[in-house]
């Protein structure tokens, strides 16, 4: 009988799995939304306060997991993967539940999972760069040298300050990656190396966690917080252990099944996508993550989101940087025209395509930027408008922005020594999107091939499933990973306009953003 | 009896007669739209060329004098005042006919008036502020420092340049105003003060219009044309001459009936208004026109649209200055909208009323920029935008954008050594909407007064058709001005915020400028 693997993917509203023979066969996939998150529950979007429960996690695993094993002989099932998205962590208790599913702090959303776009603990975040820059060593080199409001120690920091009775039955803060496979074998927490070295500072340099030293002077509540964690981390294809009883019970599997150590959920769909050296992997959807791997490099890439031995491919250097806010401008704009009527998307789509905007021009912010140079301040521009500017100018002007978004990504990784060769592009405006994707193949000057699986991170989950129950995994990679279908090719026609376009938006961003920091900060 | 007067004030879009007795009743108005430019005939507006065809003013001018004189004793009418767009100037030939009433040329755009926002000539103007950089006198200086493309020199040489044919008929260049007073004497034209002050760089200092020697400098073309025309110059409280005997049978009128020189409709609006000195008046539609009274100052004032001497109250000194949209702002954005579905004006603004943007922030230069420092190739900005900016937000920072260009021009008046004590508000956007009027009210710090006559621009031609006809013209602007209805108040509580947000908007067209400048030239 051929094994299978189950890669599970948690997404930012749904959790996903996909079940994949040991040669690479996509055999079923399956897909929940959280319940609670879906009515809007513990969330305050006008603070961008953005938390999940614990129980939205667990009911939707359990039910993604049982539909899908209903589509293979339950004997085949050899491991489980796990990738979520990040940094999304949660206080818990010394017996490491989430503090969410005890009694006294059910409804409290600071005992639940603070989503990668909570941006509630901006002021901690603050604080620690002030830190960072005022230390012997900078804890932030290897995370892009600004550390944000979207990750570990801001998010754990807030929690500890904002919410006293929560404060003395906290013992732990765990990345939802990490909490997952712990829940599904039943054991400690086997940290992830993707979310400690992305998110929390972690690195060998250092050995670990930044010291105490260093948490402490950002605010004492830190104190003893670094050795309530971890100190080792894990690459994904290490195993995390085995199902528990509870677990392979309510499955109705083996409890040799292996689950794998987690990870984030665009370094995994790297792997699904078959990254190696030299091939861009652009997870292109509500916002960007774009994944490179290289042996291991003796410089550090300032102002992207981090570069972590094993992240991705467990034997590289992984690095990841993006963009903040992508396929959500586009839908900002339709919200936008919204007032005045409904527009199909693909009426905008099909009207910004005969109009090439001749001076109206965008600045991607409207989310912030996270690379280069992670600014979550930074606000949305157009400029050129004239009384003659239309609704669909503009929508192209906004796609060519984000085009220069991701331009500008692509240069720093070069700045930065690293070498890009060919790009792929997966997710959900990579496959709906001619426009967008032809745009972002005129202005990044390179083709852009589009990977073929539709569930590119859940597949990469799979594969370190793979990787962890024993297949090795460049072989796992081989046999599962997506191959690529059509090829946006750039048109040497646009290569001049693009480029000056180029050179100008780099100069509106120049000029904006000093014009920002000077009025808004 | 007691005696009438007529002003006849000729917009962009239809001529209106305001049918006044001596004592400053409102007897009767009519409107009559110009048939030709209702169909859209002889205009381009891609390349904003915006034509008119004389016959439109003929026809639809009778209609309207022949409408309000049902209103009165055809014998109680003492004068007429006249009142136009301008710059709206037009080729002539020898015996001062405009072309296109000839039949060779009737079909002709460029043997049509050309409306004062037809930028056909933008090239020319180029050329012309060139050479008043090289001359030994800056023949600019009285007309802000910069010429216009919408100004009289740029579009007689545009039109001496593009219409070869036209070449060799044309004998000379006509104000609107101008041609209408000849029209109705029957005599020759007897020039408008404020018309060729303010455009065609006429003035004392140099004996008149500009010398041959910097107008051949510019193109040969114009070698000898500016003896074609005029050296002497009116104010509007001068007699052109009385009715003829076309016209007066026409009407049914005496032939005694004064008809006065004429002007442009802003500065016949002031006098309407009640202007005098300290009080500025603004014409708020579609476009903004603000004009000040001093006795005749030692100094210049850059970058206005001009100083002349009687160009307003003909004792003093008139000084003009615009911004290129301001309701027209307004109208863009809801048709902008409109390509999503129709959004009532009122329903916009009452939303509008109710969101203070917090970042959101516009420029306001759609249209380019009058005052200060005329640049038509500017274009409007908005910074700010976040995925939770709404439509009624950006509409209110239009709005706030306007009133900052507002701002700008009051600080411009101001640094030039003008002083400003009063305003008053008129036209279509002053009595439409409070919004926008305690916007301005707000930024510029100053209560603003709404001018009661609906239509105070005919009203300050009809104070001028007694002027010419014998009433001292104090006595009539005392009789007949309109006075004030309601007063915008500035409110304190926002006199904080609106003086940051104007210094920002000082520091963003600054930095908008200076890129633009570096690309788009």
């Amino acid at each position: 009988m051929e094994k299978t693997f189950i890669g599970l993917d948690f997404g930012s509203d749904s959790v996903r799995a996909l079940l994949v023979s040991a040669s690479g066969e996509e055999i079923a996939d399956a897909v929940c939304p959280y319940p609670r998150w879906q009515r809007g529950l513990y969330c305050d979007p006008s603070i961008a306060q953005y938390r999940q429960h614990p129980l939205d996690y667990l009911e939707a695993m359990e039910q993604v997991l049982r539909e899908v094993l209903r589509h293979a002989d339950p004997r085949s099932l050899a491991g489980i993967g796990v990738d979520t998205t990040g940094s999304t962590p949660c206080a818990v208790d010394a017996a490491g539940v989430p503090l969410a599913l005890t009694p006294d702090f059910a409804e409290d959303p600071d005992a639940m999972f603070l989503l990668w776009k909570d941006h509630t603990a901006y002021p901690e975040a603050e604080e620690i760069n002030a830190a960072a820059r005022r230390a012997p060593i900078d804890y932030t080199r290897y995370e892009g040298g600004i550390y944000s409001a979207e990750w570990f120690w801001s998010k754990y920091l807030h929690i500890l300050r904002h919410d006293e009775r929560l404060r003395p039955a906290c013992a732990g803060f765990v990345e939802h990656c990490d909490w997952i496979t712990a829940e599904l074998t039943g054991g400690p927490v086997k940290p992830s190396r993707c979310a400690a070295g992305h998110k929390a500072m972690w690195h060998p340099d250092w050995h670990g966690l930044p010291p105490d030293e260093f948490l402490t002077g950002i605010d004492p509540l830190l104190a003893g917080r670094r050795d309530q964690l971890y100190t080792e981390t894990f690459t994904a294809d290490t195993p995390a252990g085995t199902l528990s009883e509870k677990w392979a019970a309510k499955l109705g599997v083996s409890k040799d099944v292996v689950v794998a150590v987690g990870l984030f959920d665009c370094h995994a769909g790297a792997v699904g996508a078959g990254i190696r050296p030299g091939v861009l992997v652009k997870i292109i959807g509500t916002s960007t993550c774009d994944i490179l791997v290289a042996p291991k490099p003796p410089f550090c890439v300032r102002g992207i989101c981090g570069q972590v031995d094993g992240s991705v491919i467990p034997s590289l250097t992984g690095f990841e940087a993006g963009q903040s806010a992508f396929g959500d401008i586009y839908a900002w704009f339709r919200r936008f025209l919204g007032y005045a009527g409904d527009v199909p998307l693909a009426k905008l789509e099909e009207d910004a395509r005969k109009t090439l905007p001749k001076d109206v021009f965008a600045l991607d912010w409207m989310n912030g930027r996270r690379t280069p140079d992670a600014d979550a301040s930074l606000q949305g521009a157009i400029f050129g408008l004239t009384l003659g500017t239309t609704a669909p100018e503009v929508y192209r002007a906004l796609v060519e922005s984000t085009a220069f978004g991701a331009r500008r990504i692509n240069d720093r990784f070069r700045e930065g020594g690293l070498e890009i060769r060919e790009i792929r592009a997966a997710g959900g405006i990579a496959g709906k999107s001619p426009l967008v994707m032809q745009t972002c193949a005129d202005v990044l000057d390179m083709p852009i091939a589009q990977v073929r699986s539709e569930q590119t991170c859940a597949l990469g989950a799979a594969i370190f499933a793979a990787a962890a129950s024993g297949v090795p995994f460049a072989e796992a990679m081989r046999n599962m990973a997506s191959g690529t279908g059509s090829v946006y090719r750039p048109d040497p026609a646009n290569r001049a306009r693009c480029e000056a376009l180029y050179r100008r938006y780099l100069d509106l961003a120049e000029s904006v953003e000093k014009e920002h920091k000077s009025h808004v900060r």
